[in-house]
């Protein structure tokens, strides 16, 4: 498909906007990690690492896109047709979210700090479930056939309903443990989680609409990186905030 | 537009300048990090952090001006005129901006140190009016009409005057409660805001009066150059002594 400049320039400047929110909200993790008490850095740690793995697989999406699409007019004001050799690479958002989506879970469940067995019991369900889902979705989401691309999104629901049935009903009764200043802020993390999440399967369902085909590829690519600012960048600030308040509660 | 090799020396070299002084104002934070107390460190991160996504957008923005005027002549001495197939994009601006003015804010309110409540309120009010100058900012910016780009600038310069109206009146309170030794500083610091921030609408009307077309041009990248060095460098380094002068005077 053919892209329109701008088509082409909204798409560029949403995956630049997505590297500096992941480095810089690993930065300033990174940075203010000492003023967390050490019992919730581990929570903090993954944080970090998330937005660094997203931050490696921006950069390779971005140049991977500026590789992909091309145009001959003059000052760039034109039409950007697909590049011969060079195909912009889907696969490079799975990969990051079969590392990241995992982590993402192991962070909400480390800055609780739940009695060990209660935790390990949590990921023990969260983590294999997570990475199933993503599994599942990338035959369909590389598949140019709507049947597939629908069968697996399907078979990817099945996983994702687990972990959300997990996080609202069983996670409940440990939010009753926390200390009271950060159980609205902790409610509000699972509302973000929800939201955000929640745009993946939509993002991925544009495509199957009938809507024009450039134009469902760019909802989902401005689909996919608001949503992963979102579950990423903020979700990880808010995690800190909550070890933040944590942190004064214990001392 | 094509530009002269004049035109293209001066817009190259403050690109650059704007690199070094944002990149190593980060740095000279950093190092000086421990130095201030705990309490007031939360704003000199927020600081490194909006120094930092502007050395990125600018190393962006060097690299997009390179790629985007070329010229034949022997020893680079000729005209510059805009390469196929590549434009300059003037996107990462408003991607900047998007991200670095509420953090300013934020940096502004974090190192006066106010109650908690005070401090949500006036973020829950001067955050979002940031936000929206900018997106609303940006069509206009991005459209080659006048028509257009006075009616966005116009929308845009609503939530700019809020800002303001928050800045320097409904701060004014607070500011007679902080330390006798800063009240000074403070208020020069109020004051570069508004000269700096004030550039940038300037430089946005370029385009529009009857300058001819690369000399308006010229002047919006210069424009918009200096006043980034004000609004976050030197402005991060206001702020970092007021961040000093506090911590000696609590200590
Ligand atoms: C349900 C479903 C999906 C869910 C994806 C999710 C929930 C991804 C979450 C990613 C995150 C949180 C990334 C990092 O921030 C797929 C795979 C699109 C396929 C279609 C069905
Ligand atoms: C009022 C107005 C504008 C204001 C922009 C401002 C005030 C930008 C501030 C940027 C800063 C402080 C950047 C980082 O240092 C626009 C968007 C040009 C559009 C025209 C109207």
């Amino acid at each position: 498909d053919a892209l329109s400049q701008g088509q082409f320039d909204i798409v560029y400047n949403f995956l630049s906007l997505v590297i500096a929110s992941q480095l810089f909200t690993a930065l300033f993790l990174l940075i203010s990690l000492p003023r967390i008490l050490p019992r919730y850095r581990n929570a903090i740690t993954v944080a970090i690492i998330v937005c660094g793995i997203a931050a490696y697989h921006y950069f390779r999406i971005f140049d991977s896109f500026k590789e992909a699409f091309v145009t001959d007019a003059l000052g760039g004001a034109g039409t950007y047709t697909q590049a011969a050799g060079a195909s912009f690479n889907e696969g490079y958002r799975y990969v990051d979210w079969l590392l990241t989506v995992p982590l993402l879970l192991v962070e909400l469940v480390a800055v609780l700090a739940l009695a060990r067995k209660v935790q390990a019991q949590l990921l023990f369900k969260l983590v294999p479930a997570a990475a199933l889902m993503i599994i599942l979705g990338y035959p369909g989401e590389i598949s140019g056939d709507t049947g597939t691309r629908g069968l697996f999104g399907l078979l990817s629901t099945l996983p994702f309903l687990y972990i959300l049935y997990v996080l609202f009903v069983q996670l409940t009764k440990s939010l009753d443990l926390q200390p009271a200043g950060v159980r609205q802020t902790l409610s509000n993390l699972r509302w973000l989680l929800l939201l955000s999440w929640g745009v993946y399967p939509i993002a991925y369902l544009l495509p199957m609409l009938n809507i024009e085909g450039a134009n469902a590829w760019v909802g989902l690519q401005i689909g996919y990186s608001v949503a992963d600012i979102l579950a990423k960048a903020v979700y990880a600030l808010i995690i800190f905030k909550v070890a933040r308040i944590k942190s004064f509660a214990d001392d």
